[in-house]
């Protein structure tokens, strides 16, 4: 039984008790981008209810173009107004350069991949990063209420990155 | 009190009765790539607990390069070997077209996106285009484990594209 299968499962367990359907547009006008880390249970560390926020996820929980794209939609679409970004500590992300993983990519695969991994040295450094890269954006409607923050997978606390 | 203050209470209290920190790798080693919509809960529809999977999410679900960036990484540095691909009904994307949104968008803003909103309108389909893509790709490692479903936001089931 593959991984899969068992969280099926588990699907049919949630939809015997799940009470649906919610309104499409997120009722807190809110939109997380956070990294894909599988400590990272977001709904549970802010404290968010079903159909409350929009959740964008990536690895390093970084602001490329796809992250504009989903909260161009997101504001645009969809009515949120604020943002929160979330990184953290202990993350991959801190643990190679660029340049080392199109190293090894192209060893295993003999293509360079023509993205960048977006790894970073610096977490708070990285958070401003993201924060710049919203406010600077052309297409992101709403740009006062975007924070910062870092999570502990220790602790389990976020701290703000000013 | 903005919304972000208001979670950032919610957070407070979570740390409370927070342990860990759990391992970086994902102990399923399983990468989810899901819709950003509001009412998919992932954790809780795939009854995943913390530290055993990376939550991929953006407008849509769909596979763009950022997407394959992720995945790349996932399987790459942290061991995880198995895909879910997640699209849901009543999703936004069905609603508009790439050309429409690049439409708007530069009506409002004088700049017309050089990206897509990478809208679809079929779900099924799309789900099928997003394993395309993953399947076509040179840099994802494992991709004998990849399968998508629609998530039903009416009833909380997930339902299998073939």
């Amino acid at each position: 039984m593959s991984v899969t299968d068992e969280l099926l499962a588990n699907n049919a367990r949630y939809a015997e008790t799940f009470s649906g359907p919610l309104p499409l547009p997120p009722s807190r006008q809110l939109a997380v981008v956070a990294c894909m880390d599988a400590r990272l249970n977001v709904y549970a560390l802010l404290g968010l209810n079903d159909g409350e926020a929009h959740v964008i996820r990536n690895a390093g929980g970084v602001v490329t173009q796809d992250e504009i794209r989903s909260l161009a939609i997101s504001q645009r679409l969809l009515g949120t107004k604020e943002i929160i970004l979330i990184h953290h500590t202990d993350c991959g992300m801190l643990t190679f350069t660029d340049d080392e993983f199109k190293d090894a990519v192209q060893k295993d695969t003999g293509i360079r991949p023509p993205w960048a991994a977006e790894a970073f040295p610096d977490l708070e450094e990285d958070v401003r990063q993201s924060v710049a890269r919203i406010k600077a954006d052309p297409f992101v409607v709403h740009k006062d209420r975007v924070r910062g923050f870092v999570f502990n997978v220790a602790t389990g606390r976020l701290t703000e990155v000013r």
